[in-house]
């Protein structure tokens, strides 16, 4: 209809034509042409459109999607960083999750059982994945995600209208008093916000580091007997075993397991039932349980109601706190991967100890150059964690009253911090720590040639003579052994016996 | 062909059967339900493949697509993060620009002409963002970038070879030879770096920033004669006119701008011309300083070669400098929002000082209620802001030696920043400041109950007197004038000639 | 004499005569004129000298320090920060209680008891905080704080010699061999970094936070009955009481006594007994356990030997994580502090729903101004372990092989923001939380002025008609009651009888 | 007076007695140990006391303090961290600059010149730090910093008294009538920010950079024949020399120094004249113009009044700013550290391509082992002051309405920023670069075992022999010369003159 058309389209002249200095027009240009704005403009030309409407009156939303009003309104409100922004995904099944346990215990307070079981079956699509490209909207909303809890109930509300066999648009099941029955947005973002960051936690992150951690174990028996040069201020130090090393790295990844699980016992604390303000005003007792208890039936998850709904609307703590847990592995994994990265550089002119898995052309002249590719993806990754961590503690830190708004920031920042993490650590020991081999030779070569292992000479020639036969190899770019046969204060024999780098990587009987 | 279609699938069967403990493989079933790799995958199904080659032997890519050998390793290596993680369009749009330049200046120093200027025309392609769907890779790779710059290369090269009708992966346009000669990923990558980052800059930030300024000194000549009560410590001070305070507003975005300014001499500096480590090896005398030039015209923004090739390629410190700026002007922008939203609170039981313009239903039972959404959502965007800011500034002292290799997440970062400021800031603008009105009932009614008026007073009736008025006002909650009359210590006309807030807002003569 | 005399001020002469151009000059005046070298120097010329030796050759120090050569070498060669950036009195404390237990473990293995009992004695007195003008290193300094280390050792080896009747720099008891036995600087001073956090956490920290959330706690039983407006988006919404709000408060306070101790027991782990490089070279077996248990008795908290060395030296994870509990903690009390001066803000222009304590003249014109300063030292406290958490992530991250040496500025950082939180928090509940009361009259007025009481007439006389009641109170200024009288939907009775905020403050039956 | 003597005691045994739990009692007894307030109350018992009067009543100050009651209320209302947070001497010092130009201005506006000479003699004393003991507020105070404004006024007044032989306490010079004359604390405080700002990165920081620079680039000319091996990715690449190594430092120093002179211009404005909102009230036309012009002449720094007052109380973009560029020289720094411990690693089993200078003893038994400590230094406080940007940033972004409350945190985070990197460069510079030799023979070694120089061959012998000899070299661990004369491909004449390193330093004609 060109009634139906004229009017979007308007809309958008209305934006460009509104004060067009010189650069702003380039600018709108610009943006449009990558922007969310187009994209709904350009569908408009070829595709139909619905009328759907809020309390601020009837609006056009294209024909093919299961949005309704103020999804679109938001849209056009909040066009901001395109479709790279959108509200991760794990927000969007966790709305799923949560709208089908809300019909659920609704229907044992009441709720028409006909329009339950469609809100449950339509909820279950979002939860799934299947309905994501109807989630158009981006994180920089609304600061309570009141807009993307909006875009679930209408999308829920009409695909639960079609199950029935009902137009949408009609509002035979209504967003608000339906699907959105008994909550707020108030309520439901920071429920979505927890089943989210704990679904993501559980099923991506834990694995990812347990099996980082199982494979940097391995690696410590692998290299148990591979006595080796310790580095201190990066400095040549007392020796110890690769297996050693790798012991303290599996042992950072173990500890980095327990601080995350730490802090899940107030992440599966859920709002839900607390509405706008906490009070749970519209809502009748018990509810909060009783959801609660549904949506742990549904994770495989132990989600109780929260003891204090007022601090779980207003604060994000326990974001910030499992956000400082992701930092805190981030700092772990940082020292690694530079770890990693430096024991195998080379091949020729750096530390030479590891011998890292080549996964991709390094250079098309020098064989042997395997740059730590692997490593560099998981520090960045570790950048990112510390940077997102900021964010979620400003966001979390400017809380108001009973309300934080800085709440879809807080979840993005954390799930993209989650998300990285779990990934980059999977990649990082699939793709390099798992292949990574000893180069036994070189690393025999630099220990025997180390200086400090004099320090098993004191005992026998006394100290003064250690430091002379140290100094003088030192002076002269030779072995211990040399220096200490040209001074004369013992044998190649009693050198031999006495220079043992495997007795010295523990302390004494 | 089966055997084709057999290969990547055995790959990820591959990946799914190495230790596959229970929890690992609910994981990867879930990391492959959003990854990237799936969804290649099953492109698999759909379509053809070619086989391209690099150093590694050959490899199967999908026939529509122009990436080539090494950017189909890196999308298997780095599974990290999904689609969302893709390298920024202005990174691949500069890529464009970049490669389009090297082209044109490579032809004046030998290349063959025919080769050049389809370079040139499959280039100009990528810069105008026509090709953007065949550049999959994720920020999460190496971290010199190198796989975008090889994925840049096989895409213009390919294309290029579609344009002189031959076909892709037959590389009688070499993606080495041809179309990255003279370069090196740890050249062109920063070189791309800056120019998105000075591009969006330019194009997007500083137009969004000039309207905001724009908007706000209006709004400041428009509300120049309404005086109000001023607020220090969030309590009661002497009054100035909301004009003076959206003055404050205007110069703190006028600075943002001198500030962001400030940083794009050293931006507008190109790496390009370094080649691997900084000294140009491979590279002809003149070489850099030519390429610069060709951006420059290109873009039409002021590039020059940078002085000293050395720090281009192992520090980011522009991009920090620059990031930086973003920092400087989010704290601006919170600072701004937050005030409109508290002066802007209520309706009844809040400052309500401002009438903010609603663009959604803020709530379906209370009218007038009008959620400040955009002072929401810009706050958010400054959160971020302030933790990329942190991820670019960790990333940016991470280099070692000839290069930094956290270039990826430093360019992501930072063009994340300036995307979101120059959106929110826009948005900020066009769906509230513009609409925002004065309350000028309320302003009055505020100020005139403001106990400190009785400053005023102390010249005619003397400290004592004075501090005794405000002391029963405050007690009896009365007016001052009420209290002043009661006590006696002057008439109502002495008052009202005194208390004249209209003149407390300025020095005296 | 004059020969010792004289050769500390031509060192300084030294200094400022290399290299002076103009400019240095001037700094170098500057900088002496407040630094750590001028104020020796200034010693130096009213005390005498006595000479102290190390591997490098002797030194002077002055005559009524206890400290000796490696001390004051140091002192020379880290000028940086001056006297404010001494390392924190905790540190210089755990040395005292380390050593103490180390000469008692040694004693065990061979310690000569005469020594070792000199050197318990003298360590109780550094424990004590008694010698802490002995200790004059700054936090800038070598990264594994070997200097601090030596800085003990010293001064306990010549303070146990005055002990035993000898004279000091005799070394006849001796820092290294004595005091130091079984230790390196790269375990004790990760201990020691422990003991003092532990510490610091278990004395000031939890009980500072115990009474805080005692006193919320307290608060929200006191204001239990009265109800308020609700604030989400700092707008108007429904009811709550401020005794809810309050006990939002007590539980954030509460669940941040519940994620500092979640990090304790990775902190109540020692590194002592790994000596250089986590092997525990020259450690006698068991040495480990025994001083962990030994130090766990002195310091009457569960401290037991790290199960893994290597991780010990080589990260601080165990102070970032616990570091990442008092970010949290800060914007927990970040947001406390800033509801509270906002509900306290006015006392005429402001919410004015709480009257905060008066402690300090706010105006000597302005009676009921009362500017929140203890909210505003919180809050900015806030902001510093915000910015502490940053440092020390950076830090921790970039350890490298068998140490990590950006030891002492996670333990100052951290030191720092536990201080910092601990204090605040007392003098926050001491000098404001305690003395807070409601300003009923205010919470009463605005309550009942609000027009989303409109709410409750819902179910009597429909949604239309209560919005329209809405409006026309919003538009008129009126109240709710003015405006539904006027439209004729309810009696004043009626409306007196469904309009009750009291029952809006829960969940129904 | 025993009566004076009391009253202070009681006062902290009602402090002690108010609710005292047990464990609060230890905690109370511990922070007195170490705080402020017993400092105070033991002075108490061994000095005699004098009156001091505000608008709250008496109070006994200490007589030999010049403080008066304001001062000393806020030392026993903020008892938060003990001496070391005293608010930093520049700080105090700017107080006593802006405090004398304010006399000798108001002097000009109808001052008594008998007050007025006699203030500014005081104030001059406390510009040059004389008075600094009478300053002992923390930084934790009021957030807009009014108690050290008052405590300025309150001793600076008392001192003049004395000048004019009159007596403390007697107020015939008043700290506000007088010394604050024109002035509030909202203008005073950020002026004294900008003005201890400003002063100290000219006459600390720049300095200190410009040294380090100067010593960079004589480096970079002393080492510009040294060709050695580049690394990209800690990996093995094309040589350069260490001269181009050392000119890549110098240039981010270089580039460091821009970027913090680019924020100079918008340090320099003060915000002097707007007193209490910005606005100026009881100041007179012109003030602010005169007294910058003041503050110029006496700093000989081009201060100027801020063109917008509002904005120059309420924010503190200029301090963001600032620390901003600060966070930037730290990555900068930070790198160049890190090269220069990798490249001095060793002596045997590292790098070792540098020798630095040996400070003091790294071992006692390893001679040649050389801990950069210097490196260590600075690199961690390149790690506080990234750590401080945030507190800087967040203290920055939450000023409201006419008054930024984070005033002391973002003054002292940005001064210990600036103080630190001034000291830590300028330590580095004299106690490590300046000595930094090149291990030439070291350097020369690595160079020519590396395989990359191979690239040279392939003009000549074509890319797959090249290959062929850099593989067979890289298999046996044998010379590129060895390989290549293995395989035939070219004679040892014919190989000695086409890999030549040094012509691999730069582009060709």
């Amino acid at each position: 209809m060109v009634h139906r058309f004229l009017q979007p389209r308007r809309h958008f002249e209305t934006l460009l034509h509104l004060r067009p200095p010189p650069m702003a027009i380039y600018v709108a240009s610009r943006r449009l042409s990558s922007g969310t704005a187009l994209r709904a403009m350009r569908s408009y030309s070829t595709s139909s459109f619905r009328e759907e409407r809020d309390t601020f009156g009837p609006i056009q939303v294209p024909s093919d999607k299961l949005w309704g009003a103020q999804t679109q309104r938001s849209l056009q409100n909040f066009e901001i960083g395109g479709e790279r922004e959108r509200m991760p995904e794990p927000i969007v099944r966790a709305f799923g999750v949560l709208k089908k346990c809300a019909a659920k215990v609704n229907m044992e307070y009441g709720l028409d059982p006909t329009i339950g079981k469609a809100i449950m079956e339509a909820a279950q699509e979002v939860a799934e994945g299947k309905l994501n490209h109807h989630f158009p909207l981006v994180v920089w909303q609304t600061g309570s995600g009141t807009q993307s809890n909006m875009n679930a109930n209408e999308v829920i509300a009409n695909r639960a209208a079609e199950i029935l066999g009902r137009k949408r648009g009609e509002k035979c099941v209504h967003p608000n008093d339906h699907v959105n029955r008994s909550q707020s947005s108030n309520d439901t973002f920071p429920t979505v916000m927890h089943i989210a960051a704990a679904t993501e936690i559980n099923s991506r992150l834990i694995p990812s580091l347990k099996t980082l951690h199982s494979t940097l174990h391995s690696k410590s028996f692998d290299f148990k007997d591979i006595v080796k040069i310790g580095r201190t201020h990066t400095q040549d130090a007392t020796p110890l075993t690769l297996g050693q090393e790798f012991g303290g790295y599996a042992t950072q990844v173990k500890y980095g397991l327990h601080r995350v699980t730490c802090t899940l016992p107030r992440l599966y604390q859920l709002a839900q039932g607390g509405t706008a303000v906490g009070t749970g005003l519209n809502t009748k007792k018990g509810f909060d349980v009783k959801i609660a208890a549904a949506v742990a039936e549904e994770t495989n998850l132990p989600f109780v109601t929260a003891e204090n709904k007022f601090e779980a609307l207003a604060a994000h703590d326990a974001c910030v706190e499992t956000s400082g847990s992701l930092n805190t592995i981030a700092t772990s994994l940082m020292k690694i991967a530079n770890d990693i990265r430096f024991l195998g550089s080379g091949p020729r002119c750096g530390l030479g100890e590891l011998v890292l898995p080549e996964n991709e052309p390094g250079s098309s002249i020098m064989p042997g150059k395997v740059n730590p590719t692997q490593c560099e993806a998981l520090t960045m990754v570790c950048a990112q964690v510390m940077g997102n961590h900021v964010a979620v503690t400003v966001g979390g830190s400017n809380g108001h009253f009973e309300l934080n708004v800085f709440k879809p920031v807080i979840a993005s920042a954390l799930l993209h911090s989650i998300r990285l993490v779990a990934d980059a650590s999977a990649s990082f020991e699939k793709n390099c720590v798992r292949g990574i081999e000893a180069n036994r030779e070189r690393i025999s070569k630099l220990l025997h040639e180390s200086l400090m292992l004099v320090t098993s000479l004191n005992p026998k020639i006394g100290y003064d003579n250690a430091a002379a036969v140290a100094k003088k190899a030192h002076k002269e770019g030779s072995t211990l052994k040399e220096a200490a046969l040209k001074l004369g204060v013992l044998t190649a024999e009693e050198f031999d016996t006495l220079v043992v780098p495997e007795k010295m990587i523990g302390p004494s009987d």
